[in-house]
């Protein structure tokens, strides 16, 4: 018995490789197609139009192999509704729920397709009846309730991968074809620097995601200044960055370092453990800053400036600060609002919490990503951005040149 | 004006470089010594013992100093009691309070030597009235209490760091001198096996702690023999390696790879959120092993053989699985529990949870550090362990291999 | 003014990306296109067609355009005969030489297609009339000699990139996706292992081309017994490897360890240059084999069983070897013999000697690549093969696994 | 039966760690010793003696012992001539040579302490009648000459290991302690800067050791600064940094990159044969400057401004430019002069010409060893020099900001 089912592919579907990876899909997935219909952009401003019957010896392949197709792009030629059923328990999804790519999707209810909000990878998508009619919106496992409508299968959903840049210009296009370490540094530096100002003039909000080597490797007065001068909106790091800011602030350490001298003052991990106490007494960061406790750095900047910050805790952490989040779910909750509210993202020197905030992006969000580690870079680029800058360098001296670039000496 | 305090070592001080370092330290920090007297080891088998006068230009550097000799186990020569301050809130340490080493330490209370409990680096020590006597215990900041009396100061202190090994033999010698990945790999694989047995033979308990790398790489089959066999006594993960684990079980593959013939399953991560809401559906792992709907792997050994495990959460975690400790002090005081109850520790391929357990771990005890990227097993191995075994090498054939050793074929 | 060019473009264009990429360049490079055929395979098994009419604004665009196509497959649609000019003098190519990628190439010769002999990347073209008839061949810029006739320009030039496997089936399609240190490691050594045992069967040669870490890390014997069971034809390596393996053999350690104990002899790197020392008394490897100087190890096993061997020289050498060809010219020469002669390449954790094999290679030469350091197994694999396999693990505990797989315990 | 011997050491050598690792030697290799006197530096500036007896079971581990004190400091009390032997035949060396160290070393010879000039590591020692006397140099095993008087044993020997710096002041003194990446990186180019100008203030030489990233990272105009200002004296590098940068200047490009834009030149590879070949044409580097072909970049610089350079082959190059010294013996041995001449060595970017350079460097040489892999810079460093500064950073912002530090914007 040979099942199949039509699916379509439109839009600059040969360059961008979607059809390319159909094909592959098909084949490594054990199924053949026919190409029904093809009708090619024949100039490189026209999209093409391609119409596939795949077909495959059971409905179980041919269902996995169409769910694949969607995720990349290939829609079912002649769509009906998506199904839903019921979420049987809370954070129990029903089996064969449909589960998120990061792109822009759309679920078909009544006839309509509805823009699924709030996008990104991993999730169910619920459909409710609202106030002004029908919505589509992702949910998280652990925030699944008994009784959500939960899309399954593979009917009644569009899924619209970005495409590609055409052409070299364009701020994000300069970072295409891997990451290296030997790439011109202060030229990408500039680009990205001029990717942050268009941002800004577009009313659009910077997220920046940042790790401890921030602080040790001398680059917060810069980092501060970026938060003063407007070029950072919100900040999401862990609890460590800020013990490390503002203990830089009262001790004029880093971890034990004096970052100016580089002197390595004996006390070292003590000062650490005294900032979180001191904070502790005076009841949180902010309460410090009014108190005239913490009097600069990057925590400073953002309380003074009122650049929202969210920090998460973790196992590793001292302390922690009465300001940290340290129940994991709470936290990514949190961590879920500043990532669906940025437009730029700047991932600087740390995996853990750049991995949690790249969850939560859709593929149509720029990033920059910043590690002195490659396998750090590819890792954080390799999730579907659609742009994404990595550059491999210390973030040391990135983050000091970039300032330089951005609000002068 | 010029103060001055009088410091001993004792001990195989020159070979195990604690004079060598007493002395770097005293002129690291502005003061200057005379030794008073010196006792040198003749011989292999004798110890030494040097007094020195440790002078400075003012009480504060002196005090710095004779801290920072303390940590590295010179202690005053005449010594008084320690000083003991209240705590004046709940996780506020009183100022000059004494943030430990992670090596054995003594107060003195009363006239005696009050050894330690539970010890553990960058914590404040409490002593208090037991019922049999006086006790002094370390007190991570979250867990100090208002009205604790902690020591302050340097006085009163002893601490005792442990020696290097005075010849080549002894399982743990073999390490020193660095991390490198071009050691003899079978080689030491076979003497850590040697060690495991050990440790097993003499009645302790084996603490693995693991990342999903493992899950991935292929060696969940022979870490679950290890644990059937009674060579893994307790497990601290992630929820991510359970969920991994699970979904092996579950669907055979490991996000989305299927493991045995490495067919990438197109259906990759929704296995993994698959694998969360089954056990959520059961209530539990232990629940889930008891229905019969996980039949094998790592957890499944752990809950049939009764192996305590802690899964701490993350941000990073999808789900999470019901036995995550999403918050992370909680999950640190249960990590510390697991690390004060080892008597041996195996770090495989995760530096989130290494670390986390490594903090809680006193400097005797054993540590075995597998990874395969050096930079993991330098920073791991960089804790002032006295035994430690660092080795850098690919978890997916370190454990078949180990298990074989082990267990045989 | 507006020139252009038609282009053709057959096979499985679609999913091998041809027909993407040749889309892409000619945006990237600024031209235009039109597709003035396109005949697309209806089913998986059927090739595809496409003929496009390239535009740009100027001779030079259109060339720079038509070049790129060239080494992505897209061949022009009437082809003439290749240009050939003069090398002007020796190590000099005329202006506009056509430099070659690692595919399969053809020139056009006389109305002929001649296939190019001895293809590799980065090199001129030379056609000569020999004695059965007109030949191509690649020739380095070291070896062109004056009066030598070189392909110019790009017409009358074909070249066959391979096409990517079309199912998961078949050794070598394992390994796309990627370089991860995550994989299951081994499942991945036995297909290694199958594909090795395949060659063989086939009759053809396996080159080895080794690092010293080979030795460092205990692998030495497991190699050894590789060369004489007859699954390494032919070595590749440094001065460094063989001084390694002979030292062991002399003084039973490898740089001052010895490898089964792990104790460190203190005389290290003094039984390094022992070790050259004797062979150059000898007279070399081949004479200090036969009057029983070398008893045993890899270099051993090569002159025994006869399995030729090539040495190169760098700047780092102790020594060198009398063995060690120390012109860099001159070792290239050698190592591009091996290359071509080879039908399967192992590169076991050298970086230096396998980019010079690997520069050496058609894309069409099956590669396995075995480092512990991901950045080297990237970069090794990023050179266009068709066939290659990457595995981030330990030679230390790689060699030993695919002895035993090979020929057993 | 026991063998015994007398050996002195003196200096500081409790907080230079040399009295403990004399110990630990001698206990490591199974020996046992009596310390016969001790004479401690009872404050900060005195010096300290000790006399120890060594004892072993055999003369054969006496003498092991016995050597690797020497290679510490810790030289035989009661010094004999040191043991003269002819060197068998050409690179041939006597059994039981003595392997040099790289420290300043002296051989006794007629009752006089010579001191070894051209000291380098893994050397013979030759004494030779000269005009003026007699004199003791090193030879690498490819220079030895048959009949030459090579010492052999150990007696007679005295090697004086550079103690560390006594306090934190000294510009070289930032680095003690590993190497991380995650320290503060303006203010450590700073200190760099420092050590420059004072090297060039006492009329010193400055070697630039550099690799092609160098070029790719955008860095060649600001390296070019710094031969024209004279802070470059000597440089070396292989036959891929030369190519790479004449490359820049005659075709804008670096491998195809282009360092300003960012545009990916498609002609990549050719340009850079192209530029090989432009130079043979012209006969050579220093001829195509002449002649107007090379205008600018780090190898014009070196022309214009007189600074001699070293392009060393290898196995990968392209090309190679006639300047290149393809032999490696050859190659190695105009590296040792530049190394000999050396006053400070940077080390930019290139692990296999670093390691050449650093092997011929006595250990007083101060050396700044700059890389983005930790693992690089901390093999570099790991050779004993007493004055060495590793910074794991971007070469591609380093070179830059050095460069502003030291001759301005």
């Amino acid at each position: 018995m040979t099942v199949s089912r039509e699916v379509e592919l439109d839009g600059h579907i040969i360059d961008s490789g979607t059809m390319g990876t159909a094909f592959s899909i098909v084949m490594d997935m054990g199924g053949s197609f026919t190409v029904e219909a093809f009708d090619i952009g024949r100039r490189k401003d026209e999209a093409s139009y391609a119409r596939l019957l795949v077909e495959a010896d059971d409905e179980a392949t041919l269902q996995s192999i169409v769910h694949e197709l969607h995720q990349h792009g290939a829609n079912p030629a002649d769509p009906t509704d998506a199904t839903l059923e019921r979420a049987p328990a809370d954070r129990v999804v029903p089996h064969g729920f449909y589960s998120t790519t990061n792109h822009p999707t759309f679920v078909r209810y009544d006839g309509e397709w509805l823009e699924v909000e709030r996008m990104e990878m991993d999730c169910a998508i619920v459909v409710s009846e609202g106030e002004h009619g029908p919505r589509a919106y992702t949910r998280v496992l652990n925030a699944v309730e008994a009784g959500d409508r939960i899309v399954t299968g593979d009917t009644g959903i569009r899924v619209e991968p970005p495409e590609r840049p055409r052409d070299t210009g364009g701020t994000f296009g300069f970072m295409e074809g891997g990451v290296s370490a030997e790439r011109p540094s202060e030229s990408t530096i500039r680009q990205i620097a001029t990717a942050m100002r268009e941002t800004k003039a577009e009313g659009g909000d910077i997220l920046a995601v940042c790790g401890p080597a921030l602080i040790h490797s001398g680059a917060r007065e810069d980092l501060a200044r970026l938060v003063r001068e407007g070029y950072v909106d919100a900040l999401s790091a862990g609890n460590g960055f800020a013990v490390h800011d503002i203990e830089r602030d009262l001790y004029g350490t880093s971890l034990g370092v004096d970052t100016e001298t580089l002197d390595h003052a004996r006390h070292g991990h003590k000062h650490h453990i005294y900032a979180i106490s001191e904070v502790i007494r005076e009841g949180g960061i902010e309460a410090a800053v009014e108190s005239g406790t913490i009097e600069s750095g990057v925590m400073y900047e953002c309380v003074v400036n009122d650049r929202p910050y969210v920090l998460a805790g973790s196992i590793r952490d001292d302390g922690p600060l009465p300001d940290t989040i340290t129940d994991a779910v709470e936290a990514q909750a949190a961590i879920r609002e500043q990532a669906h509210g940025a437009d730029m993202v700047l991932m600087l020197s740390t995996l853990l919490h750049s991995v949690a905030v790249g969850n939560c992006l859709q593929s149509t969000t720029p990033v920059v990503c910043v590690d002195i580690s490659p396998a750090t870079v590819t890792q954080l680029l390799d999730r579907g951005s659609a742009q994404a800058v990595g550059m491999v360098t210390d973030i040391g001296t990135f983050v000091p040149l970039l300032a330089e670039e951005l609000v002068g000496e």
